[in-house]
């Protein structure tokens, strides 16, 4: 969950060459855990790590009637939903393997016998003791959530592989080995763009960001995550079709909004709010994943993997938004700063 | 979904005294859906329809195993969640009977077999004829949420008692019944502390919200569709949670904070907001639901009721925020008013 300027292609390409190499244990936790019985698929994090989640718990519910829950690690731990048993499979991240709620959620899962698979960065990281099916991920935390979104396509690929929904499994894994690439190429095409970006923006005090589907992850994660803690600007982060039930009210000519179109069955709810906003305001911003050749996606899966081609963009965008605002990413007045 | 300043015990008691008279039609709706089989339930509405649904859902998970969904009917018409079959029971809510998506949502459930109950104010509403099972409560649209959590109370309970989840239901509808009187007690009991607190707020143009477990909607509602859509004042609504990952970094000593503290689980994650924001910011609201008395509410359940007594609070709380800013509650620049 932190994005670091420094980008460098081959290097990129190289932190994630391991990644697709998971794909072994991963099937084979997934063997196991099903051999006990499944009956649930939960989804939970907390700030970024939930956020991460979100473009999954929407891959997968389309896909199957299996349940499948998104929750909040600090919440759910408290006894808040009922379905979270012995059968169900709980996926946890935490690139440090230290964020405080993942690791006590996957120790009441410990304590309740309910089976947990997760992600850290390092072996002796707090999170992989707790964890039943446990995944070190080296490069987990070099590049915004680009990586992030691989791994969790491996586990929940091969989760609904076990449930017998993915009948194209062999084929969607042939797309994402070349995800990689794909937002390398997506990174560079976007530079010069995102830069002057960057800068007609550096002085906004307020932004709404807009997104729909699965794009709706990474748009309230750069909202709260990258702009209200990284750069300490405000936001209001709403779903498309939320956004006309309140907030169109506060747009106005001079009212900035970022507005992330996917290609997702959600798209047209996208591009109604584009439309809106597009005879308001002279500040709108459409980030559109279409755009985006992405070589190597099969053309079926490009829905799917607009939120890997939209964390691409972002990643760009935060790190020349730091040059032009002059305000260090790393900077905290209170997060890991100040004990509460 | 619309908040009128005009209150009146004797009135709205009369208004709210034909509510529980619904009981036994939801009933024996519940008991023809459980003769086809039902194997989940999806909550879905969009903006404050979907806000009013979301303590239902906490309400209905900590309660059963039986998957409940909450979507957004603008997207799940989409077919985004394949558990959505002719074995589901869908929960529609629409005042007026006219909101479009959950109109469309209501339609799209017709053709395609998927049983809807749903609820609005007027027998000839477009909604109505679309409903599976179509309940009319007259007195639906008076007073911010407080009726239509009581009529969601009726809907859910009823669900619960016949997947066996709940065994004292019919406690809890003799607690349900108190519940108009209950609330009429807190708006009374609150107003002097309301109407200053208003007065206070009125040229503030942000506020933070914060709420946790089922006190969420309200928040989120709170935010959106009165301070956004009907005062023009800028918000950022975050779970408690979620707070301490990013928003935190934008509190400062005259940001203004309202936190909602409730009675469920999640009690403490909305104290810590509290304890956090104490120590930077000077403009700190807390509303705790535990101050409020609410006769005829069972003890055991007024973790349950919370969302209830928020609601009558900030009905109070809204309407005096109009007086105190001039701004009418029912201006629009845009919505009902431009095409888009």
């Amino acid at each position: 969950m932190a994005t670091y300027k420094k980008y460098n292609r081959e290097q990129y390409l190289k932190d994630f060459s391991t990644i697709m190499d998971l794909r072994p244990l991963i099937e084979k936790y997934m063997d196991e855990a099903f051999e006990n019985g499944v009956d649930n698929l939960v989804l939970a994090g907390v700030g970024g790590t939930m956020a991460i989640m979100m473009p999954f718990e929407a891959f997968a519910k389309k896909r199957t009637t299996v349940p499948v829950y998104l929750e909040n690690a600090a919440e759910v731990v408290l006894g808040t939903n009922k379905a979270i048993t012995e059968r169900s499979l709980v996926v946890l991240y935490s690139d440090s393997g230290t964020t405080k709620e993942t690791v006590a959620l996957a120790k009441y899962c410990r304590e309740k016998g309910i089976p947990t698979i997760g992600v850290s960065c390092t072996e002796d990281a707090p999170l992989q003791q707790y964890l039943k099916y446990p995944i070190v991920s080296k490069a987990a935390d070099a590049y915004s959530c680009d990586g992030d979104f691989m791994r969790l396509s491996l586990i929940v690929g091969a989760f609904l592989k076990k449930t017998g929904d993915f009948p194209d499994y062999e084929e969607f894994m042939e797309s994402l080995a070349n995800a990689p690439k794909a937002m390398a190429d997506i990174k560079e095409a976007v530079e010069d763009e995102v830069k002057e970006y960057a800068y007609s923006i550096k002085d906004e005090p307020y932004h709404m960001l807009v997104g729909s589907g699965n794009l709706w992850g990474s748009t309230y994660c750069f909202a709260m995550c990258y702009l209200e803690e990284m750069q300490w600007i405000h936001t209001k982060s709403i779903t498309a079709p939320e956004f006309f039930h309140g907030t169109l009210e506060l747009l106005e000519e001079d009212t900035s909004i970022m507005i992330f179109k996917g290609e997702d069955e959600t798209r047209a709810l996208a591009e109604r709010v584009e439309n809106f906003a597009k005879k308001i305001s002279k500040k709108v911003k459409v980030v559109d994943t279409k755009d985006y050749p992405a070589e190597g996606i099969a053309e079926k899966y490009r829905g799917d993997f607009a939120p890997f081609f939209l964390e691409a963009y972002l990643g760009r965008l935060i790190a020349h938004l730091e040059d032009a605002t002059g305000h260090s990413l790393d900077i905290r007045r209170y997060y890991r700063v100040m004990d509460y």
